[in-house]
């Protein structure tokens, strides 16, 4: 039996968000959130029992958000030994929530976004994880300034449990495709199996969480109408690419949804509603799309105010 | 030092292979394929040493083939132990040359094909492997069943060495896509470590080999130049992003490729120019599109005259 005193107000938290998030993105784009709640029961043929509920809301072929997914889910099942044993703490019996959330804007100039948050319990204990991360199809300085300074400002009440360059680290080392020696986006923070001082760190989720609106909105809402040619639409469609490479072939989260029999739909919600390859693609040098691409192979380092 | 008899030969052979199908695909679709041919000596960072060189042919948006790339190769380098040891034989060293082909037509009732033979010898000796399978985004059982033809009929002579009921067994197994729990398609042929009567076998991958275009050519041909609308459009990218999830989820080769370092515009040439994703889709019953999902669940039985 799993006890998590923390448990119960998290699931709160993240479904306050979600609903916070899915009201600002109606706004946003004018148009509706599909909304499925689900239940499943059914142990996985091929992996852990895995039985819970979810909410997800998804917005496909809006006016402004291509897609967008903001998922909720509440899940509970027992891991594999093999599992169990990549993670900290004892007992194969586990109970997750969490928001997890995926934007792609249909401008070129509004960045792709992603977010996720979520509590894990065992029978020995449960961590926080998750992060927030920004995608640009072209690299705008202020922009990617701006994300990371509004997380700088959510984690520096925290100091006492999290280190915002630390988090900053871990979410470029998380968000790189070493098939293609370059990272995913621009950054953001990412952290896991945060076990010790679970009141603060939940306090410490929650300004994250909080932090998400403010990081990404006045950004998509200086761009969403810029206006763009086919050839940047096309540009956009590569990185999607791009995207749809690190979220099959590297993201853990979603191969091991995939390899356990998760619920497929509310995984691959994190694709991109259209993506595009090309053989060899070199952008001229001088361009905007060179600029991305060379950002992407040299990491971007926001600047930080003198104390 | 590997000494494989029927190396040079096969190499002649896929190579030649090479030529005539490009040709072939010019004069159908008007365009030219583009050319690289390309040398590697370094190791791969981390992965088993590899040289080598290859010949990249690649026709990107052309009128009809959308995509389509034809490659040789011809490599050389050391598995790494525990790589080795999933493959019979002895031995790090390894040397591999072959012929891999995917061609996406635009016409979303022309399917795409794909199709692979290889050599492959260690220091204890060598095997064939390979095989080409059929991907409609329509369903239409007389091209199916002229696919499925033209193999049987290129393996009957050689019943000494090879089963055709048994290749097509194997590959239904191998194309499918456990997550989406549906085939990739609707089939072919699939063989490998076929180290037995090196020679005979040499003489079976020329007779399948040669009836790649007479397998293919006939359907693309009655095909690609049939009305379409957006509908139908929509459906054969969403059909496409199934194929990318096949490729970076599930295939060996593309895996072992972007795990070792190799040529990635090579090993990547494989996914379509475009594909898209959406949320929870589920084809009007009756329609076409519901067709095409009932037979990619079911898997696709071709009929076999009475002897």
């Amino acid at each position: 039996m799993i006890a998590d005193p923390l448990f119960t107000d998290a699931v709160a938290y993240f479904q306050q968000l979600q609903d916070r998030i899915v009201a600002a993105l109606e706004q946003l784009d004018g148009g509706t959130f599909r909304r499925d709640d689900w239940t499943r029961e059914e142990p996985a043929a091929d992996g852990p029992a895995l039985g819970g509920y979810g909410r997800t809301r998804v917005l496909d072929g809006g006016r402004l958000l291509e897609r967008a997914g903001v998922n909720f889910s509440h899940v509970h099942g027992r891991f594999t030994p093999q599992f169990a044993a990549t993670m900290p703490g004892e007992g194969l019996e586990f109970m997750a929530a969490g928001i997890s959330l995926v934007l792609h804007p249909r401008n070129p100039f509004a960045p792709t976004v992603h977010m996720n948050y979520r509590r894990l319990a065992r029978e020995s204990g449960g961590w926080f994880g998750g992060g927030a991360d920004l995608t640009p199809s072209y690299f705008n300085r202020a922009d990617a300034q701006h994300f990371h300074d509004t997380y700088r400002q959510a984690c520096a009440p925290f100091a006492d449990v999290v280190d915002w360059q630390a988090l900053k680290a871990e979410c470029d080392r998380y968000f790189f495709i070493p098939h293609r020696q370059e990272a995913r986006g621009i950054g953001g923070i990412f952290f896991d199996h945060k076990h010790d001082n679970p009141a603060r760190m939940f306090e410490f989720v929650q300004s994250a969480g909080d932090a998400f609106l403010p990081s990404w909105l006045p950004i998509a809402q200086a761009h969403i109408a810029d206006p763009y040619t086919d050839a940047h639409r096309q540009w956009q469609l590569l990185r999607r690419g791009r995207y749809v490479e690190f979220n099959l072939v590297v993201d853990r989260g979603t191969i091991f949804g995939l390899k356990t029999g998760g619920r497929i739909e509310s995984i691959l919600m994190s694709l991109p509603a259209e993506a595009r390859w090309a053989y060899d693609v070199r952008p001229e040098a001088g361009s905007a799309e060179a600029a991305m691409q060379q950002v992407l192979r040299d990491g971007f380092t926001p600047l930080v105010p003198a104390v």
